[in-house]
């Protein structure tokens, strides 16, 4: 059976299209999932609802979105066989580290793809993980590894 | 029987004070629970193990530490009735939302403590909570709450 | 792989054939499970079990042949990955909010439908809810949003 | 050690008090919780979050004020060895049809306590049921045989 | 997806092909399994790996046998959406009943199949089950019925 | 903490009071339950309910205590360290039986009490168990064993 | 579907192919897998993320190896039907014993294969197994007695 | 509450009372427990229950001896807030690594403790491990930092 693996974290770099194309590369047998990486549509998620909501209570609007949001991705770190979580050089990225925390606690392995100069705030997360890479030509090597045949 | 409640996240405020005092002064039946919030204790959490890592990689440095550190903060997570997740101004705060998460897939109830500037990045983390609060007044008034006979 | 929705609740409005058929316009790879919607096969679903049950005894009957829909709902309930959850104008409809809060338990993602004048009855079944809908269209949006490529 | 009930649904009779008297009465080591049964209490649970919520948008403000109560109900149901909900004759009741679903996801024992005229819309809340009182002096003859020396 | 039945129980009448066939008949999409049903194969299934423990120490030989078997039947239960426990008139059949109540702490949908005169003892095997049927035409109504398009 | 040992199974004999002397001779600290072992009463568990049931419908009396007996059986096996499971020489006994298959799918240790010339019809009750006891005063020698200090 | 069969433990010997062999000649239904068997290339596992690593800390060198196996083997091991554990003469081979412990927890079914002069060292890890096998001759009966028809 | 700790392995050292003697040097309020450690009691745990058994069939005494011991290590384990195992120079010590593996799959915090000449065979357990010891001076350490008010 396939392999799955989910791409969660940083949605403004292309490293998601550096795995996948890593991966086809090797014909790696693995079906890549995410959530919605279009950030204005993903701010937007739950606007079909209840339209007003967003230009009065940006902490509603932010709410309704965000659980709309999480159908797609629990869902999906929920099937996965492996999650990338992916910590850029900007932005709180808290919804990375959350996600990080919800594979933990499912004993759901989970690797981290980050730079040197943050491995110290993410010492707990990385603490869970099963490796911790700083290229995605590094995650594409364990990928390769793991699905050896 | 008593409520237990754990205090996840920021260690640089009186935040844990401020609630603390709160339901003592109401009078109520809540042991309270923390990380380790002595910043320089917790970053050499294990380095007792073996000292030399600290001066050589940094990375595992880190790792030994969190690591030491997570057989306290998982036993008191999975012990809490409720845990309170404060993000502060500062800081990554990767720790605080990486509880969240693992509190989230627990289906363990949660609230976060923040103000209203960083309700945005903190919108999948909110989505998961039970509550928000933007002080340590509103924290008390939940617990008080919470906890009427 | 297919996503799986099961549609909860009422059974004497078209709201199932609307969502379903919603789905199709958009080509969406869903799979569409229910209870069965007949009512008078549901209320007779256990009569073939004691037929003489049914007349000398409503509670009983009843009893059988609930459980017997049971053995159905709660193996597509735990197979679906969404749970719509529909509250119409009339009737109790305990099972529905049953049904909802079977997936709260199990942390399965679910959404309501129902209109504005049951908001307030509802807010229990809505605070462990993924989103509330008031239109079978909004439903079908958030069909298309969530399997979005 | 102590048996632990928790007395889920109708807020606006006496049923609550007379399980607890006849508890009392036959001697019975059972520690009985609840949910706030204060109305407007509960209604307002949310308010010290965020007050104007309440004026402007009935739904959030329902929203807060349910995932404020279900801090305390969601702890209580999973820390009781018995959960009895009760279902009146007026109002909708969801949430109590709520709680039966998610004591049956869990495998929690549930009773109802309920009326004749009531059987048949609640045939699937009692199919999940270890049984169903129509007086509160049954459910203290249950407790009472259960807890036998 | 077909839907998965696992058939328990007495191995010495015809019950399985006879559910088997009605639902061919019927045309339901149903995967059966079973344990194995050649009696002096199951009693012997562990002697390939300890031919003497058979002569010499009855208890160990059982002992042996039953957790070969129970690798396939542990397996298939889990497996199973439905499981179907036959209790024949003869036979101490304590497996049937260990098999049922291995359902009920999994909370997996079972039912039983046994005449009138049994209904006594089995009292709190039924208590667990979704339905109790008399005779194999029953369970394949039930099979129908459930898998109602 | 004290360990708690449940006592399933058969209701004729003195074998409860055995295993309890030998306890206390012993001074182990141990709290044993044990089902209602009224055999009068515990069929007419449920009678407080319907008592005209009894009468007319002696399936739906036996559901109705079987499901009363369950509250506290139930309970009771989840909370136990250790459970003893009795097979006498004679009735069906298959509460017995599917107290262990209960037991086996929660992986709750428990060990079987029973005569030689019953050991083939229990094999797959005993290939789940971690002990099987011929007398009560092995039984005690397993809980002295498994309790020294 | 086909059964899953993970083989656990030694490395260095052709036990894996004479299994994989003889299920093939008995044209049974199974898909088996395996950790990487290839020494040296296991122990590297890691060394993709920091080659330095490997000269400077063997422990470190030999964790993040680990962990990145751990990838393949926790995935493997869960969704297996059925894992089999070969101990061999040589090593200390704990690694084994620790897939026997987690499979052990998980209640999934898993068999040894090892030869007469360690049984005494492995009784607690037989002492969870199904079954224990000496030779591959005897885990293909097993597979093939388990798979039959 | 009390830390619960279960000290795992090797049982021919003194390294059990040097850990519980730091720990009471440092008033630490934790409950200490153990498997019986008396070797050649723990090799006979079983033969009260049929004492044949130990001579004819030494496979048959291990298994009958591993499990009355698992009556009591099981238990301790999933009571354990935190297990030790302890590996050192002598024996197989499977038992020590198929804890490991046991609370790995539980998700149960463990710390090893063992010198650094079977670093490498150890690294499967370390992977899961919260801490890697050389010296029962560095367990204590970390139990006081870990219960540091």
């Amino acid at each position: 059976m396939s392999f799955y693996v989910y791409l969660s974290g940083e949605i403004h770099t292309s490293w998601r299209d550096e795995i996948i194309g890593g991966a086809q590369e090797h014909q790696l047998d693995i079906i890549f999932t995410s959530p919605i990486t279009d950030h204005a549509a993903s701010d937007a998620a739950g606007d079909m609802l209840s339209a007003d909501v967003s230009s009065e209570s940006p902490f509603w609007r932010d709410h309704q979105s965000a659980k709309v949001n999480a159908i797609r991705t629990q869902t999906l770190i929920e099937q996965a066989d492996l999650v990338v979580v992916r910590f850029g050089q900007e932005y709180k990225q808290w919804n990375a580290a959350f996600d990080a925390g919800y594979c933990a606690a499912l004993d759901k392995p989970y690797i981290t793809l980050h730079d040197d100069n943050i491995i110290h705030p993410l010492k707990e997360v990385n603490a869970g993980a099963k490796a911790r890479a700083s290229t995605t030509a590094q995650v594409v090597e364990i990928l390769r590894y793991v699905l050896k045949a």
